[in-house]
């Protein structure tokens, strides 16, 4: 048999088959993965938890996740003002996971999806892989433009077109490009999707990795009438290996969500970890010191380009793990990517996180994975790749 | 806002969103899950990995899985003469998980896929969210009727109707029926792969779990071309609540299906739990365990059925977990099993797992959750149920 022995799906064929592998040898200036000298021992909760709960820990778990878990999470998200009870908490294997749930509970391909541009890259892979029409808003130092949303919206109303059923953003310390979005806008954002009936996914791993500023209320904690989906997860605040995420919202999205899980419920081992874990008050000692951790290496990366990177426009974020960076136009992002990792640093292009026209000129950062003195050099190397590329 | 206030996808309503919940106080004889009395204690693997593997098991995972835990599998099956290599096997969060992204890497809305009428009930579910077109073929007490197969498949490619694009089945101690199929069978099974172009999806969780017989070989040990892919679990074997389970198969197959995961990769610290116990020994003492325990488990509910349920006809399984009973013509499943549970007894009617015509009259059981003696005691009080509503 020859090479077309398989028949595919579409959406198999749109994300192809090349599981990436990064770059060995090279400084990881492009991956959001926990600082790992931070990376938290949970041996004694782990052995306490294989003991003491036996019977729930090694058993299949229910579908919608732990009692215990979904109500600590309920608790967790009120200190943010998120009022809920677990009723309307759903366990999930990460945020990605509750992404998907959320796509297939809401949509067919083909329906429209709001995203900004840029957004979250893997999220953009999630959305191609329900073959979604993905309508892009840009976004200003406030956040998502829901000026030209709502303009948006009205010309697809008034030209009978099919509404988008879904919109998904992370205001805070938004991913790739480090935004935190105004009240203003997320109050306006809120009255969009009442007015014109799509749910808002909320996507919020950094929020509590707040290096400086004001917190700015969740989305979710202004939501009166179930238009808000608050997707969430500790792999950004305790530890990505325990894959538990979260999505908060009407009991009737979040059961429907759960019922198209493929996972015989998320691992009930792990979920009593962060039980435990937030429990022992381990969780927010940590957030303390992934928020201060997370502040020396923001600062170690700005410092960096300043230095070696002058021609780039850099936006500083308040919080979370990633820097986004404009190159002067017609210096291609993909091309410095691709010259960076020969000069032995892995930074992405900001192509990825565009979801239809990439203006070809954006670089995005991560600046959790690795310590500053390497943040240091790693930039220092992408200067020199910069200078070979554009000069 | 009324009720339709959301505007859910087609597979979302195919679903619903009853999240089911067991009746509270009765003997659960439904459910397969694990015998609680023997669960194993992981906590040293749990204590040692989480401080000996911190920066593994704490941090994000490959998305192909470990590749120890992929080796450490590999050479698992091997002892079933399955010959692959890591770079055939994809680390999933459960068997359910690896059928799930079958479907979404082979599959559009529409297609089809066969399956054996009756047949797991859960992969119904997961088919129907697929809004796949299923093909159901009767079973006899040598597996699914390839013969019958093979005729269906012809007319169809007579009328020139598009052919299915896969097949489910689970050859050793089928669930629901207990049935293995038998040598012959799977050859042609394959043969008509081959032929028809359609890839066998070979999902094999109780394989280790025999209590009397030969093994026989499993297809993916005779596959020489690359049409069948392999779902194992330790879920039946070692602990469900660890939720890792394993696909093999081409690499272009299941690399494709890596990528359609929404998980970030597989937990890493029950990965490495796995690995740990296989390599102790630990997996294979356990499966020794396992087995002795559901053989008296079994025989106390055969035993039990001929004692107080004589009308029931029941096919003796030789291993595995479950066991399949048809009743007089008339008697209904649904009815018996609604009565059942007002006697202190949960079984499932049989009407799950056909997955288009159901004939009405057959209980699906599984032994492996309670003990002897109260299996003994949920047959006799379904004995009860069953004149109430026969007599």
């Amino acid at each position: 048999m020859g090479m077309n022995r398989y028949r595919f799906s579409r959406r198999a064929e749109v994300l192809g088959k090349s599981v990436y592998d990064h770059a060995s040898g090279v400084i990881m200036l492009s991956v959001g993965s926990a600082y790992p000298p931070i990376l938290p021992d949970l041996s004694r909760e782990a052995a306490s938890s294989a003991q003491g709960y036996l019977a729930e820990v090694m058993q299949y778990g229910p579908l919608m996740g732990l009692p215990e878990l979904r109500e600590t999470i309920a608790a967790y998200v009120s200190e943010d003002s998120v009022e809920c009870n677990a009723e309307n908490v759903l366990i999930t294997n990460g945020a990605k996971h509750a992404t998907d749930l959320a796509c297939r509970v809401f949509t067919e391909a083909g329906d429209k999806i709001i995203v900004t541009a840029p957004t979250y890259m893997t999220t953009l892979q999630c959305l191609r892989s329900h073959n979604l029409d993905i309508v892009a808003i840009p976004q200003d130092d406030d956040g998502l433009r829901t000026d030209l949303l709502e303009q948006r919206l009205e010309t697809m109303r008034a030209n009978a077109e099919t509404l988008p059923k879904l919109l998904f953003d992370v205001p805070d310390f938004h991913n790739p490009t480090g935004i935190t979005m105004s009240l203003e806008r997320r109050k306006h954002l809120l009255r969009l999707s009442e007015q014109f009936g799509f749910v808002i996914l909320e996507d919020d791993p950094y929020r509590r990795i707040r290096f400086e500023g004001e917190a700015i209320a969740p989305i979710k904690s202004m939501d009166q009438n179930g238009m808000v989906v608050a997707i969430g997860t500790v792999s950004k605040i305790l530890a990505p290996g325990l894959r538990i995420g979260w999505a908060i919202g009407a009991p009737e999205i979040v059961r429907r969500m759960a019922l198209q899980k493929s996972d015989g419920g998320s691992c009930p081992f792990t979920q009593r970890l962060v039980i435990e874990a937030i429990r022992s008050n381990k969780l927010h000692e940590h957030i303390e010191i992934v928020t201060k951790t997370m502040r020396t290496h923001r600062d170690a990366m700005i410092d960096a380009l300043a230095e070696f990177l002058p021609d780039a426009k850099v936006r500083r974020p308040q919080g979370g793990y990633f820097l986004w960076a404009e190159l002067p136009k017609g210096v291609s992002g993909d091309a410095l990517a691709a010259e960076a990792v020969s000069h032995g640093v892995e930074i992405g292009s900001g192509r990825l996180c565009f979801p239809v026209e990439d203006p070809g000129n954006f670089l995005r950062f991560s600046y959790s994975y690795v310590d500053p003195e390497t943040i240091r050099e790693g930039i220092r190397r992408l200067g020199d790749a910069y200078r070979k590329i554009a000069g």
